[in-house]
This record gives structure tokens, C-alpha cells and sequence, in this order.
């Protein structure tokens, strides 16, 4: 009985060390977002975007912490009026777990659940920075991420993984393709069409202007870090891996994330140099991205093979979906919403060829409903701040660089002449 | 029998396995310290910055292991007329680990202790190169880093750490917010009392002129590689993790240090929009490691939301403090005496927010004694520098910059018009 | 006996883990290379280095998944006509694993197995990317690529690693100092051979005119990052961690690690202010590489003094390596064949100052093995890929710059007046 208690105490202590780290990775991908963006806007706007990323982490961190993760897993909260409160104010949820009791105890710190899905909030938000950059105001940027990590992302997040209505339907979402980058990719595209094109990106005659970013090794560094941080962010999904089956199932996951990415990148590398003449580099890093974000919603059941032919569409997708999207004359500087929504959309569907559990009917309906909802509840906000503080920064502002206006200073003071 | 045998190894293994991982995410820092510095300096100071960071932790890995290893933890060593030798040579310190022995026996392995422990000293030096930048000779700084690593840190880390009278007073502090951080502090507030601040800073009619950093990018970046290795810095510093108690505690440090950095951050953007009128970026990345100062002392008993506002306090402190600093015109490039010596010292007495083992006698002791120690050590090592190698490099190196003058090469050859 | 099994599923469960952070590590590296190589090439040519970097990741995933892991490791694959076809459709090569059984049992994920050698491969064909960059084809280098990570790597690798004649000679090479490091450099080395040096690196007489990287803080960077992921490269290579000898191995190897990469920074900066007169940054991070690169073949014998030794060795060579390379007019831009493939060799040798079971005869024998047979099939391939393909870019490409050709964009396209 003493070994059989210390064994669950061990195999606890390791879920927690198995969670933790995965958390830690997931927030890495913070840094990996705030590359990727910083690389691919132009100098003048480069500061700017920095803060909008570290700050957004910050208020994700923070609301998540008050509203958002009570919302999202009320089950996990000790009663009280307001059980966010209770886990803010260092109520003991662990009070309840037994150790070596029924299958319902905790197996592992539920504060080490916290973190992990703190992290995830983070990276939604993250995508929507991408999007917008170049000439969303700062402050009215940070109050929509206000309420993104506090109320729209924790709700859908319920739906799912709270054990709320999509997940009695059968939708399933393994690390979220959906939940997590379909959510992101939607809020951003609700805050673009609001907002409208950067100056000078398109012409009066259907003129599609390219407007390069001003960092290549930034943007590759940022695409790497979200690689690495990914192997936590759907590794960690597996929610456990204390004992052979579950070790078995992670390190299948860590396999098919990252075969998918290289299938992502090897597909978005040949397409580009089929369809534009030259192996673009920003193709190459969209298409890793484009393979993770379709892998994450079942990276488990597939095969390695079928894993990198689903990393293979998905990086093919990305490079017509930025095509498509520009034509459109949607203007997104980092191709968040082609990456982050369209790909999320084919992960959803993905699922289908691999889990048997699975469904299209359950797929489409989450697949709708969060797409619905999410836009839907982040067009009301950004028009309410579009009405309110105003969205856009004004022209001299934007023909001047946002980080002066801002910021009040610049990223590369030394390296460009017009600042 | 054979169970019980078995168990206690697996522990071991687990525990020694999260030191590792820890003390790798420490490691990290050093290339945070290393990014950070080099986008706050200018351009034509940023190879210099480079080599000082990746060469301090190379003379603070070796001299750790040579001498100050053995000065902090004598302990730990084997009997021998000078033990820290013995490590060196390879005495087998494990030799002592009986595994399911009583209750003194190692539960993990001392050279993962060792590891852990070595890149903490890296950090207190990493502070240090930060303050000095910009005009410090280069092997004078290297000759400060190998008595700071070497003795003076060790002898102050063997008072708390190592069960010397400051531990035996009561004085804690969990991960070193005082035996790191502010020792670091100290120790380059002495350096910068000495060398005199950067030519053209100040004015002769109390003039502060900014001396903007030449690469934002890297400064954020720098941020969120210590935001990440401090995971492993705090959490760490609960030393175990193998049973449910340990296992929250972790879970509940990592929790507490996360958000104390996301008060942080807000509290300093807040603060310096309000007193500066732009929501200024560096600012912002300060209080992000100004929470995490702060939390440092004591991340395990606050509540997520006492941590949130120690974090929150943290991030004020230390815009007030570089602003102040400024007035008296002691001239510290990247701040890190205000985020690592004047925050430390408010995360040491903010134990006695929620440690109800702690004193405000004993906080205040501890923090006074390392203060003063490491001042006074740090200024006559750094005066006999000055009477005889020379601490400042040439007016006409800082202006030409130190880079062509003390590494032979520029940073960004292709960037900059005046080098 | 429940107890008994449930341990073994826990130690199946820490093993796992173990390999699959060591493996996340190591994957980490090839961001590091990207970095380092992208900082010590000249802008014109970066966005087309960290294209090949990304890409060659890419293609090792997919191409060791193909084939290479079961040339590799044929006896991890199960029965079938083309077993790797078989590890790629899914089969399940877990399914024998019996975990309370007998010796023979896997006391590990296999899929953790595949991920850990994966990345392996990627980082032998990183080290060739630097060395041939600024001139070579960027499709003539994927294809080599395709070659090297689905043929040569996994062909030398499995007469050691996979048990082949190599391992049965009694030739010891820990974490793969030869199998990776001088595998690399190898095939670096032919393919320079054929290339030809950059434009205007040799003068008629003799000359050698140096070449400055552009960006320094990248550089630094990178070589952080793959310091860092050298705790799983090598500490993964103990290949367990779930006894106490085991944990005490990987802390040692972690210890050694550490401090041999410390020895190589302090060595070949000294050795470069002696020869130089200047503390030059760039042979501060080779010797960083070359401590590490040297202690790879054997981490876990030495004694951390020795260790240190041994990197000091790898510093001091590196430094006279690149000098003699430049004379024989060898053009490799980031030092990569002396880093990996020189010191390679000390680190093959060095195995017999502390490892009782090597002989110099076996490590001789296996150095020469692996260096002709890469040389050699590299430098067939190079030949053919030259007489079809072209290896080389036009004049005219080379002096505008790769990217622009290659790739379509500039990197640095705000930054750099020639662009």
C-alpha cells in the first residue's frame, strides 16, 4: 500500500513536471509571435508591435486569472459566488485531490493546468496582433485583447474543452485548430475589415502593392520559436504521460507536429516557386506555420505519413489563401488570418481522416459556431472601439511610422535613415 | 521491498531530471542578458556587449567550478584539504546517495545541483555588464566577473544558501531577489560609481540627454528569453518536485512568477504613459523584469493575485527608480540597477506579505548585509582595477566606439553609416 | 506485482519524456544554426541562408522518416519488405514493447526514439549550409540535402549508432562528435572543394581579405541557442535517465557539457587576442562550438576538470584551423569545417584520455571510416549535382546578392543602402 501510494504521488509529480514544461513552451511561442511580426512590418512600426505583443501576454496572464479560466473550466473551481475570484484569492483547489483515490481525483496540480491554458489564451491573441499591425491603435488594441482573453476566447473555449454543448456534439479539437487559431484568425479578421487596408497597399485599379518586411532573420527566428513552443502546445494536449499508453500517444504527437511542419514548408517552398518564379522565403515560414496549425486539431491518430500529407495541404492552402486574400483586398501584414483561420479551418476537417470518433457533421457545426461566434462577438467590440476611442491611427501618423506616435521612440534609430 | 527500492530511484531520477531542465532554462538567460544589453546600447557598443556576456558565463562556469562552488555549499563536498578541487578533479560526490535511505540522503544527483546552481552565478554577473556598458574596458570587466563569480558572490550565497548565519537569522529568500539579483545590483552600482557615466548623457546644466538603444527586437526578445528561463529560475528554487505537496509548489511558483511579470508590465506601461505620455516600450520590457525581481524572494506562499500586485508594485518601483537614478546622475544604460538591486530590495521585504516565517528584522538584515558586503567588496575590487589595469576605455574609443577598439570587428558592418 | 508494473509504466513514462525534451532541444539547434550562419554572412545573401536552413530542417524530417531512420536503425523497424515504409504507414513498433518484461523489453517510446534522431540528422546538415553559403544554388543544395539526411547520414551513423561494424570495432563516439560533427564538416568540405571560393575573398598574391558578418547580436545568438540545445544533444545521448546511476550520468554529462563549452570561449579568446591583439567576438563563439564539438564523443567519463581541458584544446585548435584553412584558400564563411569537422577529430581522440574502454586504434579507425566514406559519397554527389544542376550562382548573382535571385526579397530591405 506505501509503494502503491508513492507511485501515485510520483506519477502525479510527473504530470505536473510534463504540464509545467509544456506551459513553458507554449509561452515561448509569445516570443516566437512577437519575432515573426516584428520581422515582417516595416522599421517604423516595429516598436509598436513589440509592446502590442509583450503587453498582450501580459493582459491574456491577467484576465485569464480574474474571469477567463473560470469561465472556461467552471468545473475546476471550488464553489463561491464567483469561483474566478476564489482561484485568484489562492483558494486550495487541490484540497480535493486524492491521491490514490477514484478515477475522478486530480492526477495532477490543477495550478499546473492553469499555466498551461494561461499560455493558450495568449497565443489567440497573438494572432490578432499580426493581422492589424501597421496602423491599429495601441490602447484600442489592448482593450479588445481585454475582452478576447477574458470573455470571447474562455466562452467558445468551454463550449470545448470546458465540457460545454460542441463537446457533447462529438466536435473534436485535439489542441485547437480550431478553439485556439481559428479563434485568433477570426477575431483578426473582424478587426481588418474594420480598420481597411494599410495605405499605399493597394492601388485605385486593383493594384496590389508588396509591402516587404523589414527583418528576414526575425521572422525566421519567430517561425522557429513557434515550432518549438508547438511541440509543448500540442505535446501538452495529450494531458498526461505517466504510464506507457499515454507516453506512447505524446511522443506520436511530438512525431506528427513535426513532420507536418516540414510538410507545411516543403509544400509552401515548391508551390511559391511554381506559382511566383522564386523559392519566397515568407512562403516557407507560413507554410511550417500552415502545416503546425493543420496538424494541431488530431495530431495524434494519424499515421507520420498521413500526418505530412496533412502538413502538405495545409501549406499549400496558405500560399492561394494569401493570393486569394490580397485580391480580396483584405490586408493582412503577417497572413494571420490565411495561416491562423483558413489552415485552422482545414484542421478542423482533417480530423475526419484519422479518428474514427470522429464526424464532418460535428466538425463543420464547431467549426461554424466558433468562426460564427467568434467574428461575430469581435465585430461588435471593434465597432463599439471603432465608435469609441477610434481604431486607426491618423495618416500622418501611419505615413509617419506608429512607433514615434506611440511609442515615442523607434526600434533601429541607427539603421534607417527615414526612421 | 524491490518496490519501495525502485521508487526511490525513480524520484531521484525525476528530481534530478527537473534540475536539469531548470538549471538549462537558467542557461537560457544568459543569452537573454546577451540580447537584452545589445539592443539597449548603440550600435557601435554592441560587439563588445556580445563578448562580454558570452565570456562572462564561460569565467563564471569555470571559476564556479574551481573555487566558488565549494565556497558557497562546503557541504557538499568530500572531506579534502581543498574540496572544491576534489569536484574538480571528479570526486564522486555521489558516492554518499542512499537511495532509500534516511531522511539526509540525496534525493537527486549533486552535479545536477551544481549545474543549477552555476548558471544562478552567471546571472548575478549578467547584471552586472549591463550597467557598465558602453565604456568599461573589456578585461577589466573580465577580471571583475572572475572575483565576482569566484568569491564574492559565493561567500554572500553560502550566508543564505549554504546554512550560513543569515539562513541561521531567519533571513529568507527563495531564489534571490538579494543573493542573486541585488548582489548583482550592487555589485554594478559600485562599477558604475566608479567609471563616471557615458560622455554626452548628462549636460552641465543638469541636463539628461537619452542615448536611445539601437535594436528594440533584440531588447523584447532578451526579455522574453529571461521571462522563460525564469520558470526555471523560480521554479526550480523549490528544489523537488517528486510527491503531490512538491509538485503544487511548483505549479503554484510557476503560476505566481508568470503573473507578477504581467503586473509588471502593466504597471510600467501604465505608469510611464501616464508620466511620460507614450506607452513606452523599454519601460514596459523593465517591468516585466521587475515583477519577476520581485516575485523572486518569495513566488510559492502569495496568492496569483498578492503576486499580481507585487508584480505591480515591482513594475512602478522601477520607473521612478531609472527616472531617479537619472537625476543623480548615475548613468546605467539598460537599467539594471533599478530592475535587479532597488527591486530586489522590495522583493526581499515583500516576504513578509504572505511568508509568515518571515521578519521584517531579518528581511531587513539580510538585505543590508549582502547590500553593504557586496557594495563594499565590489568597490575596492573595482578601485584596485582602476589604480592599475584602467576600468574606462579612451574618449576617443567611446566615441569611435568600443567595438573597433576592444573586439576588432563591428556588430552591424552594413547598417550604419558612422560604424 | 501491481506495484512492479505500475513502476515500470512510470519509468517507460520518464524515459519518454526524457527523450522527448531532449529532443525538443536539439530540434531548437537548427535555429541556432540559422542564426549563427545568418549573422556571419553579409545581408545580400541572408535571406537565402535561412531559406536553406528552414528548408534542409524540413527535408531531414522528411527524408529520415522515408528511409534514413530504418537504414539507420533496422533492427528498431519491424518485418517488411521496406520497413521504413512500414514505420512511415503507422506501424505500431510499440507493440512488443512489454513493460514489466525482460531485458530486452523498450523502456521507451519508440516513436521518442525517432523524434530524438531526426533531429539529429538536421543538425549534420546544418553545419554543411554554412560553409558553402554566399555562392552555392539553392536547389542544387536541397537536393544534396535529400541525399545526405536519406543516405550517407543514416549509412555511417548505423555502423555505429545502429549497431553495425563500426560499434563492434569498439570505436566510442558518445553524442557524435564523429557520427554528426565530422559527418558534417565532411561533407561541407567537398562540397567547398568543388565550389570555389566567394568573389573577392583571395587576392592574386595571397590575400585574404576578410569578409565581416553583418549582423553580430544574430551570431551570438545562435551560438546561445545551440549551446543551449547541446544539454539534450548530448544529455539525450545517455539515451536514460530513470535509475540513479543513470540521472548521475546525464547530470555529468550536463556538468561537462557546460564547462567544456566554457574552457573552448576562454580559449579561443585569449588564443585570438594573442595572435589578433583583439578579443575577436566571432573566435568566441567558435570556441564556444568547438568546446562543445570536442566534449560530444565523450561526456560522460571525464572529470568536469578534465572536460574543461578537453575544450579548451577544441577553442585553441579552432582558431589555428580557420587561419589555416584561409591559407589554403579553403572559403568556408562561418568556420563550419574547422568548428565541426577539425575539432571533430580532437573530440574522437580525446575519448582515450578518460574512457578506459576506448582504444586509439578503433577511434582512429572509425574517424578515417567516416571521414572518407562522407568525403568521398559527398563529394560524388557534389560532382554530379555540378555537372547537371550547377552548384554554383552566376557572377552576376553572386555580386547582387543570392537573395534577390534565389529568393525575391531582401532580408535587410530598410537597412542596407546596396541592398
Amino acid at each position: 500500500m506505501e509503494a502503491l501510494a508513492k507511485i501515485s504521488e510520483l506519477s502525479y509529480a510527473l504530470d505536473t513536471f510534463y504540464f509545467l514544461m509544456s506551459g513553458a513552451l507554449v509561452m515561448w511561442m509569445a516570443a516566437g509571435f512577437a519575432m515573426l511580426e516584428a520581422g515582417l512590418v516595416r522599421a517604423k512600426n516595429t516598436a509598436e508591435i513589440l509592446t502590442k505583443n509583450i503587453v498582450l501576454y501580459a493582459v491574456a496572464s491577467v484576465m485569464y486569472l480574474l474571469v477567463g479560466y473560470n469561465i472556461m473550466y467552471p468545473g475546476e473551481a471550488v464553489n463561491s459566488f464567483w469561483p474566478g475570484v476564489s482561484f485568484l484569492l489562492g483558494a486550495d483547489n487541490e484540497a480535493a485531490a486524492v491521491v490514490a483515490g477514484g478515477d475522478d481525483a486530480p492526477y495532477y496540480s490543477v495550478r499546473a493546468d492553469f499555466f498551461f491554458q494561461v499560455v493558450f489564451v495568449a497565443t489567440a491573441m497573438s494572432i490578432v496582433s499580426g493581422a492589424v499591425a501597421e496602423r491599429m491603435k495601441l490602447w484600442s488594441f489592448l482593450a479588445f485583447a481585454v475582452v478576447l482573453t477574458g470573455f470571447i476566447y474562455p466562452l467558445q473555449g468551454y463550449w470545448k474543452w470546458g465540457g460545454g454543448w460542441l463537446d457533447g456534439l462529438g466536435f473534436l479539437d485535439f489542441a485547437g485548430s480550431g478553439v485556439v487559431h481559428m479563434c485568433g484568425g477570426a477575431a483578426a479578421l473582424a478587426g481588418v475589415l474594420l480598420l481597411g487596408p494599410r495605405k499605399g497597399k493597394y492601388g485605385p485599379n486593383g493594384e496590389i502593392y508588396p509591402i516587404p518586411g523589414c527583418n528576414m532573420p526575425l521572422a525566421t527566428l519567430g517561425t522557429f520559436i513557434l515550432w518549438l513552443g508547438w511541440f509543448g502546445f500540442n505535446g501538452g494536449s495529450e494531458l498526461k504521460i505517466s504510464d506507457v499508453g499515454e507516453a506512447n500517444a505524446v511522443a506520436q504527437v511530438f512525431v506528427n507536429t513535426n513532420t507536418a511542419a516540414a510538410g507545411g514548408v516543403l509544400a509552401a517552398l515548391i508551390v511559391s516557386r511554381l506559382v511566383f518564379g522564386k523559392a519566397d522565403l515568407t512562403m516557407a515560414l507560413n507554410g511550417a506555420l500552415a502545416g503546425l496549425v493543420a496538424i494541431t486539431a488530431e495530431p495524434l491518430t494519424p499515421t507520420p505519413g498521413l500526418a505530412t500529407v496533412v502538413g502538405i495541404i495545409g501549406g499549400t492552402l496558405v500560399v492561394f489563401s494569401i493570393v486569394a486574400l490580397d485580391k480580396l483586398r483584405i490586408d493582412d501584414p503577417v497572413g494571420a488570418i490565411s495561416v491562423h483561420g483558413v489552415v485552422g479551418m482545414w484542421g478542423l476537417l482533417a480530423v475526419t481522416l484519422s479518428n474514427p470518433d470522429a464526424t464532418l457533421g460535428a466538425q463543420v457545426t464547431g467549426l461554424a459556431t466558433i468562426l460564427a461566434f467568434v467574428f461575430g462577438a469581435s465585430l461588435l467590440v471593434w465597432s463599439i472601439l471603432k465608435a469609441t476611442m477610434g481604431i486607426r491611427v491618423s495618416e500622418e501618423d501611419e505615413y509617419e511610422g506608429v512607433d514615434l506616435a506611440e511609442c515615442g521612440l523607434e526600434a533601429y534609430p541607427e539603421f534607417t535613415s527615414q526612421g
